[in-house]
């Protein structure tokens, strides 16, 4: 995704000067929102090395695969995951239903707006509300409502749609790989049929290409018609060393790319940097309290420590939000 | 994949009239070795219907997914799946190092030459000499036992390497689709891992196109360095229900098309052809003694029993194998 307004007044200075289209494409900036630092520079060389014919670090077009985080790299995950929201929103729709819930934690703090509460549970209870509204349903039905939560629901800080608070230096770094030949995949904890309606949208990213946590399903048919049913059990966590062997189960290539944010995501650039030839392991460090959040070693989410850590020992690519981005959010001016 | 000969001499009559090579591969029969009957106009007629710009029933290029079952369909089965075979020569290959397998079935079958012994307990026997054979090892060296294995060992019957006892019908209906923007997978209850490091160049079929059965994983460093181990313990068995629900956990769109030869395909197909819009599901019937093998509903082995009964009373394509092809394998005449 190029800068609108400069890819426009380029290819009218182009026009003026009688110079190639194409040409102007080469040169106009793939990443304009990204400062001129060491850490945009290693991009841009990662996938001229890689891409470029002669180049001794080329990688066939079918071995190009790109893999990304989501929450906190492709989009933000403060003040706690998105998902969450979006379960806390289910809860209440579905309160009605549930009367059973108004005495019964977490359920009942969710009703409450008591957030702290209805978290205090911790992974069990998390699970709990996950299953209780993730499931039950057909995946048609379930693709039916995510779609409608993603189009209204709204940031409690920021105002804005959930999907536009996704990082613009990110969207053109996928869309610059993309236009070089990488497939780009996202692989995240978050549920993989809750990215899927919406992440060819916002971030061009299709269906097959969304990796994340599952539920187990059970196909059946009802009046003759077969369905998918989502069951109330954990199928697979795609977190932490689940990224991995998930990248391996879906695609069956080692990415030659992979882009993180916090320890969830060290085994994923641990796999990606155990490859031969050149690889780029990437880590988004949230450091702008101003224009986003501040935040690593002692959050609670996106919790970036040893990945920090390791990163730093190896010269991994760690994005310095602060430094590195000259605009964060799409909608930002 | 075309007939060589034949396009070889269409090239040539073209060249000699002076017409325009885009012409003559428009005109070109894309599916040689079907002879010309029903099910041969059944697909042609849907991926015309489907893919020309204007037709009602056009499909967007992104949704066009072709789902294939693999044993039996795009290659033979007979007198078992050929991954059994891969299963004794691993059982013979590691015997030294397991001298306990001597005395211990359905091991010491495997060691007798004893085929019938070996099966005798049933799916948990071969479960366990599944696991015996396919874990222990890492995701690299496990790829590398089976490329070794499929490029060298034979089938008991035809002497013939097993990747050469795939359908040339079915390559071309591969290769067709792909033409035509369809996108080719493989939905088998086949071992994931034991397809993908040849589907590729059997089949045209890329490792991420690649969905079957598989075991759990384990990620670990060993020296520092990341790996997969593969774990003795199922993870998932890519048949029946599971392939619809394995269908969308991978690709998250429902197949426009699907082919399977067996009761294990069935609800493939059904969950296929509940979808909107045209689709074509499609069953490989084995009715041809003399090129291969003739079994449906009493075979023990991609047994076709109430598969045939839907497909013949819902009018899918059921290919008569005897009828419908002119050539099974590709090294016959």
């Amino acid at each position: 995704m190029l800068n609108k307004t400069k890819t426009r007044a380029l290819l009218t200075t182009a026009m003026a000067l009688g110079v190639g289209v194409s040409t102007v494409a080469q040169g106009a900036d793939p990443l304009p929102s990204w400062n001129d630092t060491a850490r945009k520079k290693a991009i841009v060389n990662f996938v001229e090395r890689t891409t470029k014919a002669g180049s001794a670090e080329f990688v066939p077009a079918a071995e190009r695969i790109a893999t990304f985080d989501n929450d906190g790299t492709l989009w933000a995950e403060q003040p706690m995951y998105f998902q969450a929201f979006f379960i806390f929103d289910r809860i209440r729709a579905l309160a009605p239903q549930h009367p059973e819930w108004a005495n019964k934690a977490p359920f009942s703090a969710v009703l409450k707006n008591d957030v702290k509460g209805a978290l205090a549970g911790g992974e069990k209870a998390l699970l709990e509300m996950a299953m209780a509204t993730h499931a039950g349903m057909t995946s048609e039905e379930f693709e039916k409502i995510v779609t409608q939560w993603i189009a209204t629901a709204r940031h409690p800080k920021t105002g804005k749609l959930y999907t536009e608070m996704v990082y613009q230096p990110m969207l053109e770094l996928l869309a610059y790989l993309r236009a070089n030949g990488y497939r780009t995949y996202i692989v995240s904890g978050g549920g993989i049929e809750f990215m899927r309606p919406w992440a060819e949208r916002v971030y061009g990213i299709p269906p097959e290409q969304v990796i994340g946590s599952s539920i187990k399903t059970k196909f059946e048919l009802r009046n003759g018609k077969a369905v998918i049913v989502r069951l109330p059990e954990l199928n697979f966590i795609d977190d932490k060393a689940g990224k991995p062997a998930a990248i391996q189960h879906h695609i069956g290539r080692r990415p030659r790319l992979a882009f993180g944010n916090s320890d969830g995501d060290q085994q994923m650039l641990e796999w990606t940097a155990a490859g031969s030839g050149l690889r780029f392991m990437g880590i988004v460090h949230h450091t702008d309290a101003q224009r986003e959040w501040s935040y690593d070693r002692a959050s609670h989410v996106g919790t970036l420590n040893q990945a920090l850590d390791e990163g730093t020992a190896k010269g991994w690519t760690v994005v310095d939000m602060k430094t590195d981005w000259k605009r964060v959010f799409p909608y930002e001016k």
